[in-house]
C-alpha cells in the first residue's frame, strides 16, 4: 500500500493556504486574482509531481497522471467562500496531489472552479459534465457586484480556453476528501466518515402580502399584517415537521424580512427563504406535500401567502464500492473509529456521481465550524485522512 | 359663535401643501430647508392675521392673539414623516390659524417641531413645557444620517434663539385638531372624533442569542438556531396576548432580523422590535407581566433571550369638559355623526397635558391611510373639522 508524505502534505496546505489568506482563514473567490494565482499555483505542483496539466475554459485545473487504462479522478474546488476557511475544498485538491505522488500512476487529479457558487452553481464540475451551456455562461454574474462571468473569465484570462468535457470511460470513478463541516465525527469521537449519500435541497422564497398600517391607529381586528402571517406559518413548520422528518433531515429559515421594517408600523409585505433537506427523494417528497399543505391553511388567513421555488437538487447516493474500500481503508489504521454518514452539505461530488462512481470521505471539523475562517482540522486528522485516502484509491485502482 | 371661512381655510393648506410638495403629499423632515420655508410661512400668515409671531430656539412657531386673560392654546406639528402626507400635524396647525383669525382674539397658535422624532422624542412641546436640556440637545442626532441636532439647528439660523418655556397660568388649556390617522370613524360613518385620551406605549428589543452554523451540515437536535427561538416567542404573543388585551390595544412586531440572514445558514443571532399600546395603565403593566413570562419560558430553550427596554410613554387622559365642549359643538353640525375614541397615536398634546389642560378633535383618515403620501381627508370633512372646532374653543374660551 501507498505511503504519504506527511510534512510535503502539510506544507502544500500551508503554502496554498497563504494565497488569500484572512486572518487564519482564507478570502478567495472564484476566478478573483488569488484564486488564479491558486490554480496556477496547484498547476505548478501537480506538474512538478510529474503530471500533464492544463487550467481550461471555466478554470478547472487538470493535473492527467501516467497511465492507460480506466483512472481514478480526485478533486474538490479550490475558491472559498468569502472570509472562510483554508481547508473547504482546498484539502481535496492537495490530497488528491498527494495521493496522486504516492500512486505514481492511475490517477488524475482536479481543482474544480466554483463550487462555492460565486457566480453560479457547481459551474465547474457541471462544466465538466457537459451540463453548462453557453448561454447559462452569458446569464450567469457574480451574486455580490454583478460582475458578468464573461467579464470576470476575461479577467482571468480564460476567456479563449476551451472548456474540458469528461468521456466517462476514461474513468473508474471519482473521489472526493472533505472537511465534515459538521461535527458528528467529532462528538462521536471518529477520526473518518465515509459518505453513503450526499443530500437533497429544497429551497424557496415565501412572500406575504397584507396591508401596511399605522401600528398605533389600527386595530388587531382589522389588520392585515404580513409578518403575523410568516410567525404562523414558520411556527406551524416548527410544529408539523418533526414528525414527518427522518434522523438527519434538516429544516431552515434563513432570512426574515418585514416591509417596511419599521417598529411603529405594521408590515404591509414580508418574506422568508426557507429550505429543508434530505438525502432521501421521498422524504423531500412528503416535505415539501406538508408544506404545500400548511402555506394552503396559511392562506385562509388576511393576508396572501406565494410560494416561490428557488431551486432544488436531487439526493446523490455514493458508490457501493468506494464506500467499503474507504470504510476498510479506516478500519486498518483507526479500527473502529469511524462511521458511515450522510452529507448535509452539496459537493462537487453529486454532480460528479451523475456520470461516474463516485465516493467521499470527510475529516473531523474542530467543533464542526465551516465557512468562517476559524475553521479547522488537527495535523493528525489531515495526515490521517490523506493515508486512508490513498489506501482507499489504491484499493479502488487495484479492484 | 364664530364662522370659519372655508375657502381661505382651504387655501392655506394647499399653499403649506407646496412647501415640500411629493406625489400628492409631503416631504418635510425637520430642519430641513423646506421645514423651515414652511415655518417662516406659517409665521407670516400669522402675522397676517394680527398676531405677534415668534420661532423660538427649537423651532416652535408661536404667534400670539390679542386678550388679557387666560388664553386657548391651538397647534399641532409642521414637519411631517419622510414622504408621508400633507394633513399630518399642518391641518392642525392651519386649523388654529383659521380659528384663531375667526374668533378675533384670546387665541395663540404653535407650530411644534419635530413630533415626528426626526432627531428626538416629541422635542418641540417637551422644550415648550421645560422637559428638554441643553446635554439631551447635546445628545440627539438625526435617526436616518446621524447630524447631531445642534448642527441642525445651526443650520436652520436656530442655534443663537431662545427657548420658549410655557407658563400654565397664561393658559385655560391646549386644544389639537388632527387626522385620526386609523379608519374607525371612516367605517362607522363617523364625522368628528373627540379623543378620550392618548394611549401609552411601551416599545422593546428583544435579542435572541444562538450558535452560527451550516444549514446542511447542522443536525436539528444540537442546533442553537437564534431565528426559530424569535419565531416560538413571537408565536407565544400572538397567541396569548388575545387573552390578556382590552377592545382597543394593539401589539405589534415592526422588524424581524436573522444574522447573518444567508439562505443556508442557521441564524446565530436574531432580533425582534416590539410594541404595545393602550390608554388603561393597568393593561400596560399586565401586557408587560405577560411578555416578561414568555420571555422567561423562552429562556429555558437552547438560545439566550434578552429584553431591552426602547422607551415608555404613560396614557394621557383629555379633560373631561374640552370632551364635553368639543363632542357639543359637533352635535350642533353633524348630530349623532361623531364618537368618543382613544388615540392610538402619539401626538403633542400627551406631551401639553403634562402642563394644562388638553383635548383633540379628529376628522376622517380616507381608508385610514396615514404616514404614506396618499393621505388625504375630503374638503368637506376639513371644513366641517375646522368650524366644529372653533365653535368648541369659542364655548371653552366662554365658560
Amino acid at each position: 500500500m501507498p505511503t504519504i508524505n506527511a510534512d510535503r502534505l502539510l506544507a502544500d496546505l500551508h503554502a496554498l493556504r497563504r494565497i488569500g489568506e484572512y486572518e487564519t482563514g482564507v478570502h478567495r473567490p472564484t476566478y478573483s486574482d488569488v484564486d488564479m494565482q491558486a490554480r496556477h499555483w496547484v498547476a505548478g505542483r501537480l506538474a512538478d509531481a510529474g503530471l500533464t496539466t492544463d487550467i481550461d475554459g471555466i478554470g478547472n485545473v487538470f493535473g492527467r497522471g501516467a497511465g492507460a487504462g480506466p483512472k481514478l479522478l480526485l478533486g474538490s474546488h479550490l475558491e472559498t467562500q468569502n472570509h472562510a476557511g483554508w481547508l473547504d475544498g482546498a484539502m481535496g485538491v492537495i490530497f488528491g496531489l498527494e495521493v496522486a505522488r504516492a500512486l505514481g500512476g492511475g490517477i488524475d487529479v482536479a481543482g474544480w472552479a466554483d463550487e462555492e457558487g460565486h457566480y453560479g452553481s457547481f459551474l465547474g464540475t457541471r462544466s465538466f459534465c457537459g451540463l453548462v451551456t453557453e448561454a447559462e455562461i452569458d446569464r450567469c454574474r457574480n451574486v455580490g457586484d454583478g460582475t458578468p462571468l464573461r467579464t470576470a473569465l476575461a479577467h482571468a484570462g480564460l476567456a479563449d480556453k476551451p472548456r474540458v468535457v469528461i468521456d466517462p470511460a476514461d474513468y473508474r470513478g471519482y473521489l472526493e476528501a472533505h472537511i465534515e463541516q459538521g461535527a458528528t465525527l467529532e462528538d462521536a469521537g471518529h477520526r473518518i466518515g465515509v459518505v453513503t449519500a450526499i443530500v437533497g435541497a429544497h429551497r424557496y422564497r415565501i412572500v406575504f402580502e397584507g396591508q401596511q398600517n399605522h401600528a398605533g391607529t389600527t386595530r388587531m381586528a382589522v389588520r392585515r399584517d404580513a409578518g403575523v402571517a410568516l410567525i404562523r406559518l414558520a411556527a406551524a413548520i416548527d410544529a408539523r415537521f418533526p414528525a414527518i422528518a427522518g434522523p438527519r433531515t434538516v429544516w431552515t429559515t434563513g432570512r426574515i424580512t418585514l416591509d417596511p421594517g419599521a417598529p411603529s408600523i405594521v408590515p404591509g409585505k414580508a418574506e422568508m427563504l426557507f429550505q429543508y433537506r434530505d438525502t432521501d427523494p421521498a422524504m423531500l417528497a412528503a416535505l415539501e406535500h406538508e408544506l404545500e399543505a400548511l402555506v394552503a391553511e396559511a392562506n385562509l388567513g388576511p393576508c396572501r401567502v406565494t410560494i416561490a421555488d428557488r431551486g432544488r437538487s436531487v439526493p446523490r447516493q455514493m458508490d457501493a464500492g468506494f464506500q467499503t474500500a474507504l470504510e476498510q481503508a479506516a478500519e486498518k489504521h483507526v479500527p473502529g473509529l469511524h462511521t458511515r454518514l450522510p452529507s448535509g452539505a452539496g459537493h462537487d461530488a453529486q454532480i460528479m456521481s451523475e456520470r461516474v462512481p463516485s465516493g467521499m470521505l470527510f475529516v473531523p471539523s474542530i467543533h464542526g465550524i465551516s465557512h468562517h475562517w476559524t475553521e479547522n482540522t488537527s495535523d493528525a486528522d489531515l495526515v490521517l485522512g490523506c493515508q486512508v485516502f490513498a489506501d482507499a484509491a489504491a484499493a479502488i485502482l487495484a479492484g
